[in-house]
C-alpha cells in the first residue's frame, strides 16, 4: 500500500494474521523530532476500497513503538474485527534536554500524552498535541483509503492507559470508544503524576487538573462515552497506589458518565497480563466502531 | 505449585490466560553451568491432580527463553487445550570458551542440540543430552504431578525445529508429536549447519549425519510419526537456502514418512510469522497428545 505522504518513511513491514505489521517514522512539527509509530493494516485493508475503523494504542513508561507490537498479541484480534490499530512512541526522540534520561518516570519514554507548559521541556514535550492533532491529522490524510474519520477508538497502558483517557475526555467525539489497561487514572493523586506535573506542568495546580482524567470527567459534557478500566489485582503499581481506578469510577458515578471497572484476580501490570485480555477489548471496541 | 527438586530456582511467574508463565533456572550437569527454562502451566494444571500433555518449543539462533514466552502468543493455546509448555535456552551461559562471542551462529545462543564431539567445545556443547536426557528427566521428576510422561511432544523455529526434528528422529517414541516453523532441515547441506557441524563434531561427516534430519529420517525405524513443517515463502533464509524443507520432504517421501509441508505466502522468519500459525501447531499436537 503506498502513502499520499512524502514525508512518511516506512521503517519496517511484517505479515502477521494476514496484514501487515509496519513501522513509520516522520519529521514531527509538534516535538521537533524525527518520530516512529506503528501501523497495522489487517487483511480486510488489501486492495483499500473498504473504509475500516481504527484504534490508537498508547504505551507506557519505558515503551517504543514495539513493546507492544512484539508483545501484546493485538494482531488475532485486529485482523478477525478488521480494524487498523496505530501506535505512538512515549515520547520525544533525540532530543537532549538535561535530565530527560535520569529517570525511567519522566522524560525520554515518559512523556506522559500532554502538553508540557515549563521550559525546559515545553518546546518539545508536546505528546498531547502531536497525538490528537499532528498523527491523528496525518493518519487520516496518508490513510484516507482505508480509514474511517468517523470510527476511531483509543486504548492504552498505565501512562498510556492515563493518555488514552485524558485524548479521549478532552477532546469530546474525536475517540468513540475508549478503554485502558491498567491506567494511571488520577496522577494528580499519585507519585508518578505528581511528579511528571511537576516537571512538565510546573508548580500551578490549575493546569495539572486538566490532564488527569479523574478531575476530567466531572466537567465531561461531551457524547455518551462508556469507559472500560481493566485492572490486574496483583499489580504491584495498583498496590502501590499509582493507578488508582476507584478514584477514577467514584468520580464516574458522580457524573453518570458509564465505567467498567473489570479487576482481574492474580494479574500483573506486564504484557502478560495485556494479552490475556486485549481480545475482550477489542471486542468491547468493536461492539462500538461497528455498530 | 511446588516442585519437589531441591535445585530449582524459580526465576518468575505470571499470570497469563489463566494460567502461570514461569522461569526456571538451575545447575546442569551436562552443560556445567546454571541454565534457565521456561515452563507454562495452563489453567488446568491448577490442583495438581490431574495428568497433563506437554510440548517442548525449542528457539532459533541468538535467543534466549524469553523470546518465545514474550512473542509468541502460545499461552493462549496451551490454555485451551490443556497442554504444559517447556522452553529451554539456546546454549550452555556463562561458559567463557575463546570464539564463543565472535558469532551469532556459532557459540553463545547457537547450540544447535547436539553434543560436541570437538575440543574445546565438547566439554559445555552438550545441548542434545542435556535436552533429551537431563532437562527431560528434571521434568518428569520435578512435576510428576501434572506431567504426563506418555504424552510428550516438541516443536521449535529454525535451529529449533532442526532441534526438534532430530531430538525425535534419534530417539524415537521419545516424542509423540513433532513439528517445526522454518527448520534447519538439512544442517549438512547449508552454510549455518556446515560452520556449526565443523566447529561442534570436527571434520567427520560421518558424524554429522547423525545430527541431520534429511538423514536421519531416511533411517528413522520408530513408531509412525507425521512431521509438521511450516516455511514463510518470504523468509530470507528460506530464499537463501539455509532451511531446505524441500530436502527433508524428498526424503521422507522416499521411505514413506508422512509429511506436511506448509508454505505460506508472504510470511518471513520471525516471531510475528510463528504467532500467526502456533495455533495451527497447537492444534496438530493437540489432536496426536490427546487422542
Amino acid at each position: 500500500m503506498k502513502t499520499k505522504m512524502e514525508n512518511l518513511e516506512q521503517v519496517s513491514s511484517n505479515k502477521i494474521f494476514g496484514g501487515q505489521q509496519r513501522v513509520y517514522s516522520h519529521e514531527s512539527s509538534e516535538l521537533k523530532c524525527k518520530m516512529n509509530f506503528s501501523l497495522y493494516l489487517p487483511p480486510q485493508a488489501e486492495g483499500g476500497d473498504v473504509k475500516l475503523p481504527v484504534i490508537y494504542y498508547l504505551s507506557g513508561l519505558t515503551c517504543t513503538e514495539q513493546n507492544f507490537i512484539t508483545k501484546s498479541g493485538f494482531q488475532r484480534y485486529a485482523a478477525e474485527h478488521g480494524i487498523i490499530v496505530i501506535g505512538p512512541d512515549t515520547s520525544p526522540r533525540g532530543v537532549k534536554i538535561d535530565g530527560d534520561d535520569e529517570s525511567w518516570d519522566f522524560g525520554v519514554s515518559a512523556g506522559f500524552y500532554l502538553d508540557a507548559a515549563k521550559e525546559p521541556w515545553s518546546k518539545n514535550y508536546r505528546m498531547g498535541s502531536y497525538l490528537n492533532t499532528e498523527l491523528y491529522d496525518l493518519i487520516l490524510k496518508a490513510f484516507s483509503n482505508v480509514v474511517d474519520p468517523d470510527r476511531i477508538g483509543i486504548m492504552g497502558h498505565s501512562m498510556g492507559g492515563h493518555g488514552a483517557l485524558v485524548s479521549t475526555l478532552r477532546n469530546p467525539g474525536q475517540y468513540k470508544s475508549v478503554s485502558a489497561f491498567a491506567p494511571i487514572c488520577n496522577p494528580t493523586a499519585c507519585p508518578w503524576g505528581v511528579k511528571a506535573f511537576n516537571g512538565y506542568l510546573g508548580e500551578d495546580k490549575a493546569k495539572w487538573v486538566e490532564w488527569d482524567a479523574t478531575e476530567l470527567v466531572k466537567k465531561y459534557e461531551g457524547p455518551p462515552l462508556t469507559l472500560l478500566i481493566d485492572q490486574g489485582a496483583a499489580d504491584k503499581f495498583y498496590i502501590e497506589k499509582q493507578l488508582l481506578p476507584e478514584n477514577l469510577v467514584e468520580a464516574c458515578r458522580s457524573v453518570g458518565v458509564p465505567v467498567i471497572l473489570n479487576l482481574r484476580e492474580g494479574y500483573d501490570h506486564s504484557y502478560y497480563y495485556i494479552s490475556s485480555f486485549i481480545g475482550e477489548h477489542f471486542d468491547f471496541h468493536a461492539k462500538i466502531l461497528k455498530a
